[in-house]
């Protein structure tokens, strides 16, 4: 089985191979550096192979030059029925787009994480089936018949929900990235994790549907004068529960069964979960079994001691829930490889807990001088936001780095400014400004600047 | 394995059941209806089952009543592994929401239709897995590194590109509806075909990324004075091409190689596809092999006889290939079945090849009184926009239909509207108000009204 090991010449990320043939895919994809500049700006425009002959439509162009375009054999047979896959996959050359648990990440895969791979990735929606996973102890196949959603605590009337009662409710349908409070945690210290894919692949973003949970709370006759607090309670062997800010999420949250048009998948909450827009992903409780409103922080176990935010005296802060504005180059990113010269389509991702993304600047030497980037439409609220910029490498060496403001206008701050105050000890909300080098031979990796 | 039959008191059409104990499920559902309404509105909340005992456990609630909330297995154990699928599938029990071919549509499988499951889905995202296909002479598993795109006609110079090429120019990413130009065909005629799959499935939404066809064309100094045509030849073993009229589509087009974040499916035209917002979906040729720009039409066999307007006298309207304003209900729709009375969250799908939606309105007997449908965001031009609608059914039979309203002003047709300009023998562009039929029993079917 072959594989597409390069894309806009970039070889991707050593992971992403089969084959370990580099040093051959590096000299079969050489350019010709005189051929006119791409936009006036200096892409290299490589006119593909084709100079073989035998079954080759010989076209004349307009400028006398003969130019070839190959008959490929797909071209002359009949190919595959409809629905031969009644659910369909990718290509079978991308089969090395896939998640990827990080190893000795935890000591058991089933309390573990399995990034998203952002360096193939384009817009801002996350396919199903490449949507990040962060279990805490595993996942399961959720019979939907059997599932129940409690509703108690200050509340008229208890209410235990079936998924039929939930589904037949007043349902919303909005695009919203999630994040886990941990990503990017590493980079902390000073270690310098090589891809994209394990820096930021805790990351997805997804069109969501279910009911809003202000619907679901006045339908049980909810006191918001006094609940201020929500106590959200997963239906994994974890027994993961998490305390929500109500009054600031309770226009947005959602009682979620859809993604991307179906049903949430197993790894990711099915039948239910919940969808708290600009909150870190540990909020978004999975497998939803029970929403308890209160008033007061429910201090659970799993907000003790983490996801928060440890500080240089060794004291933590806690409940410090929104993903702040963030972004990061994935197209080149480290581990990657600029294969020549030339015009480079320089593309990434930002968003922000606090709302739109209002621009992106980019750098290409390390932080001295930056442009700003084009935005892709739509700019939504609490998704992610696509970035490209282009780009002429000179073959110098060159450091890359992307910077957001959201609609509040919050700048992504420095790995440095985050360090002075928060020091280097800590796990969550890191949202600094990445730092990719891009070394004379073309070669990504991760540096940590300033 | 089971399956989910019902979703929101709404069984689902025949042909997702894997079981056919209809009555059996029919009689386990119903409930109690003199319960206290929902929104104040009339709907009946289920309490949910939760009456056995065991290792349940007991919540007495606000108002006295005991609820219960069972413990299931999956939260005593341990679950699955992250990444155990490193390209995730859907849920087990969503194993029969899956694209289908019409059986005796075609003569052969290769050269047919395999429609998207509207009724199942929500949002405006088609996931990939369920985009539909329309095959002319079957789909491959192309070789990325092997696929060209030539550029010749009223170009400065004929180009040949490979993917690698391609990619590395600028890009963009814009979410847009799909739809072939015959879908609801069959409805020309008195064919009340039963589901929404089957009316109104060749229809999907994605967010697409490449460059910009206009990029393209400047980069190979296309004469756009001159050059107001383009013809867009497919790779597959049909020769499938189409003249594309270019200054109505030269703003907007992408040479797409992504779609919903990742590479295009092979049944999608993996590597390469032309996206040509608004337009029927023969024109986004598939597996896209040349792109030749000319000065007038190229009426070519997939033109002269296809995808055109029969009108009654026997001559047909050409190149007629904006997909007008449309809408339908897709939950309840045509094989479905309400299984009691009270609230619904009536939900569908509107859009337009020329812009956005504007407005739809949803009737409930048979289009004398129409109500404003909630448009969920965000509301994109030339993608899907769905709506959403409360109804209280009150156990008497109804018509329902949807009236959509672009930003033109353009209002959705009725059937007779249609027919009285066209005749009842077409097959391609019928944008008519779809009816469907609620029975007393809850049985929902697809009718022709006016």
């Amino acid at each position: 089985m072959a594989d597409q090991k390069h894309r806009g010449q970039i070889k991707q990320a050593p992971e992403n191979f089969l084959s370990q043939d580099l040093i051959a895919d590096l000299n079969e994809n050489g350019m010709d550096d005189a051929r006119r500049g791409f936009l006036r700006k200096g892409f290299m425009a490589a006119l593909g192979g084709a100079v073989s002959v035998g079954s080759a439509a010989n076209v004349l162009a307009a400028d006398g030059d003969p130019v070839i375009l190959e008959k490929q054999e797909w071209q002359t047979t009949l190919g595959k029925n409809v629905a031969t896959m009644p659910y369909g996959m990718p290509s079978i050359y991308e089969a090395n787009l896939i998640r990827r648990e990080s190893p000795g990440l935890t000591r058991v895969s089933a309390a573990s994480v399995a990034f998203t791979p952002l360096q193939g990735l384009f817009g801002i929606i996350t396919p199903n089936g490449l949507h990040f996973e962060r279990q805490h102890q595993g996942w399961y196949n959720i019979d939907p018949e059997k599932h129940r959603l409690m509703v108690n605590g200050l509340v008229k009337h208890n209410r235990v929900f079936t998924m039929n009662d939930l589904m037949r409710l007043p349902s919303v349908s909005r695009i919203h990235f999630i994040e886990c409070g941990a990503n990017t945690g590493l980079e902390w210290g000073n270690v310098a994790v090589p891809t994209v894919q394990y820096t930021h692949g805790m990351l997805s973003c997804c069109e969501f549907t279910g009911v809003p949970l202000s619907v679901l709370l006045e339908e049980c006759g909810a006191d918001l004068k006094k609940g201020k607090y929500l106590l959200a309670e997963g239906g994994d062997g974890s027994g993961m529960t998490r305390t929500i800010n109500l009054p600031d999420v309770l226009n947005e949250a959602i009682v979620a069964w859809g993604m991307n048009g179906e049903m949430l998948r197993p790894e990711n909450g099915f039948p239910l979960r919940l969808v708290v827009p600009g909150v870190q992903g540990v909020s978004w409780v999975k497998w939803l079994r029970r929403l308890e409103v209160g008033d007061m922080p429910y201090a659970t176990k799993d907000e003790a001691v983490h996801y928060n935010d440890l500080m240089p005296d060794g004291l933590a802060r806690q409940y410090t829930s929104i993903q702040e504005c963030k972004s990061v180059i994935t197209t080149p990113s480290g581990g990657q490889q600029l294969l020549d010269k030339g015009f480079y389509n320089v593309s990434g991702l930002a968003w922000s807990g606090r709302g739109k993304i209002k621009r992106v600047d980019v750098s290409f030497d390390g932080g001295n001088n930056w442009k700003i980037a084009r935005l892709e439409t739509p700019v939504l609220s609490k998704a992610l936001t696509r970035f490209n910029i282009d780009w002429v490498w000179d073959g110098a060496p060159a450091i890359l780095q992307s910077r957001a403001i959201d609609d509040t206008g919050y700048v992504q701050p420095t790995i440095k400014m985050l360090r002075d105050v928060r020091g280097t000890r800590s796990i969550y909300h890191n949202n600094a400004i990445q730092s990719w080098k891009v070394g004379s031979n073309g070669e990504v990796s991760n540096v940590q600047v300033g």
